[in-house]
């Protein structure tokens, strides 16, 4: 087993870097936002640790950063572990970095029994698994796949227009290793659940069978600035009314059950001018859709396409139009992969269930390279994440990172 | 009759004053928000224009200005005329500075025919008309008429936290004079429709039969950031889809035709953290309700806030609050002075029609003071405003300020 308490104490220090106060909840928050400065130390901070725990560190030009160390075959692939450690602006100490940290504990201890493993472990950091700050989630990890180009990601901008590739630079993030990834023997990612199905089933692991499709879209909405006191109704044409009824129309397609388990979020939203009395000329907003099901999911994103033809004809002066952010189908991990991490927990005598997936992960993009699973680690308080209160308990994460030493270990061996 | 070129010149000159080029419609707008620099040099223009026409300038401490011409009586109180300056962040040349140029246009015209008058004429130039900046409109005149005080106007804050007061001193428009106006003899305010009636009516201009209600408030909504991916529906308490829902009843308020002619808009909206994965835990957005029917303002804004409670109670997590921003009565205009206006147009040869005003004015606080009433300038494109749209022929303006000249004379010889 790990040493929970360096584990813990590492999930604490990172934590730190790119803290703020968060007034709502009183709590201390995280703002990592990817290839931001506070994401440039984490990352320093994490490169410190890499190396400290006797790792070859290289940087590819996407900014992903992989830790090695070797097995005693030379020739054998390796196994990966990793994810992320950007964050969204509201966000606590685990999502992601668990699984960052956790893979730099089961090193730690594995030198400190002196233990070797026939194949290389690499530890995986990807760029931008959030997808908040540049669009595209996942998005080093899909480029180390193979499924994005270097050159799409490199143009994607944040708000303020600044690229992904310009930031690279400015942070020292532009690496010279090649991007894309040579197959690893396989991978296990260790993460927050971020969500409640643990804890409804009250036990601490969980191995993950799959994640469910996402599909993100922005809407623009061009309708006309005018006066609000003097314009009679029917001569509106209200991009911010049209934003309300297509996010009220969202929340009905999933209470209506005809799309499974949709989800649909509106997470980002802005009018223009943006003043008390004026009709609002513009509206633009992200529709974030997930959907274990494909064909159901293809379904929803027609039908609120055509919801959207539907309001644009039916108001005159309205124009809306949609730009593709991201979109994965669902990704089925691997059942062998799956079997090693079942019997890990059982070894540790943890209880555990199979669950799919809620949120996107990098083992989803690893896992078009080779046969990949994912060991979840519960969370507090319904599994809330993407907010200061996300928690997790250091025996949860212990039990998590046990899990997925144990997995590593036997992987590593083959 | 007036100098129309030399209306239209001053028109025109005042727009380039924070004249901005607006992406949507191609077209030069207006953005001389009110304290900003560009309302600060829109004023020192004005200010110019005054002194030039022999105008003797006071500025009063809620920055409000007054060019006097004085009368053959000393003891005569004034005939007050003027408007505003201020503009929305996308608007056009006219709104407001219409009545403020149209006023320095007849005291140019008087000068020329060597004409003086009984009664002195005074030109008032208001502060913050469109209320957008510090969110209470008709902040000048409000509190010049007593209806709102000093210290309450002072104290209202910009988005960025600025305070009127501080805005006030760093333009250097804190001036000395009393801000409480002593009673007029009558007010005539000309001003642009902003509405389709003079011209679905085929009217050059129009007697303006009072104002209606305006209700503003801003909404907060505090719900539970969450992950868009993994948090189930029933779990969450999504600040932006309340916002959606009050927008969207909002309007279905305004359809039922319960509320006589109720209009209804969200022109500010905000959500935070604002990021594509995260269930929005604040939403922050205004709600402008106007009613020419007291009775049924106070109806439909009853029935909001039981809606909000609805809401509330419906979604566990989610607490609404609700901020004053500003409200105001029907404000019926004196007969005896619309009666002028009408005889005036008659004189000129221009049909007329009476309306009520749809969007709030300057004239409307002064009405607690002293007789009052207002000429409408027809406008382009149904009426258009607080768009660079906005558009009243170069005849439409001089028949306004041809009537003003005539209805001021009449007034003023009394
Ligand atoms: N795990 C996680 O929060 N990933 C971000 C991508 C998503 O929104 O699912
Ligand atoms: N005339 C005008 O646009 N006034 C601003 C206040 C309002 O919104 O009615």
């Amino acid at each position: 087993t790990v040493n929970g308490h360096r584990l813990w104490q590492s999930l604490m220090d990172l934590a730190e870097i790119g803290a703020y106060d968060d007034e709502r909840t009183g709590l201390r928050g995280v703002n990592r936002l990817a290839l931001t400065d506070a994401d440039a130390a984490g990352r320093r901070q994490v490169i410190a640790w890499l190396e400290q725990a006797g790792l070859t560190v290289r940087i590819d030009r996407m900014g992903n950063i992989y830790g090695r160390r070797e097995g005693t075959d030379p020739t054998a692939a390796p196994v990966l572990t990793g994810s992320h450690i950007d964050s969204v602006a509201t966000a606590g100490a685990f999502d992601g970095c668990l699984g960052v940290l956790g893979g730099i504990e089961v090193v730690r201890t594995l030198d400190e029994r002196g233990i070797s493993t026939r194949r290389p472990i690499e530890i995986g950091v990807f760029t931008e698994e959030e997808g908040v700050r540049f669009g595209t989630d996942m998005l080093g990890s899909a480029v180390a796949a193979g499924r994005l180009s270097l050159e799409y990601a490199h143009a994607l901008t944040d708000r303020d227009g600044r690229t992904l590739g310009g930031e690279l630079s400015r942070t020292g993030f532009h690496g010279p290793a090649d991007v894309r990834l040579d197959p690893p023997y396989a991978c296990v990612e260790c993460h927050i659940e971020q969500g409640p199905v643990l804890a409804e089933n009250d036990v601490q692991v969980g191995v993950v069978t799959g994640v469910q499709g996402i599909s993100w879209q922005e809407i623009t909405i061009h309708g006309r600035a005018a006066h609000a006191g003097t314009t009679p109704t029917h001569l509106r044409a209200d991009a911010g009314l049209a934003a309300a009824r297509i996010g009220v129309h969202l929340r009905s397609m999933v209470d209506s059950g005809g799309y499974g388990e949709l989800r649909a979020t509106v997470g980002h939203l802005a009018v223009h001018p943006d003043l008390t009395n004026i009709v609002p000329a513009r509206a633009e907003f992200t529709v974030d859709l997930r959907n274990p099901d494909d064909a159901r999911m293809a379904r929803a994103e027609e039908d609120l396409a055509a919801f959207l033809r539907t309001l644009e004809d039916g108001t005159p002066g309205l124009t809306l139009t949609t730009r593709r952010m991201a979109r994965t189908a669902y990704v089925p991990f691997d059942e062998r992969v799956q079997k090693v991490i079942a019997r890990a927990a059982d070894d540790h005598g943890l209880e555990h269930i199979s669950l799919l997936s809620g949120a996107g992960h990098d083992a989803q993009e690893i896992a078009a390279l080779c046969p990949t699973a994912m060991v979840f680690v519960r969370g507090e308080y319904d599994g809330i994440s993407h907010n200061p209160r996300e928690y997790s308990t250091p025996e949860a994460c212990t039990h998590g990172v046990d899990v997925l030493a144990t997995t590593l270990l036997r992987l590593a061996a083959q």
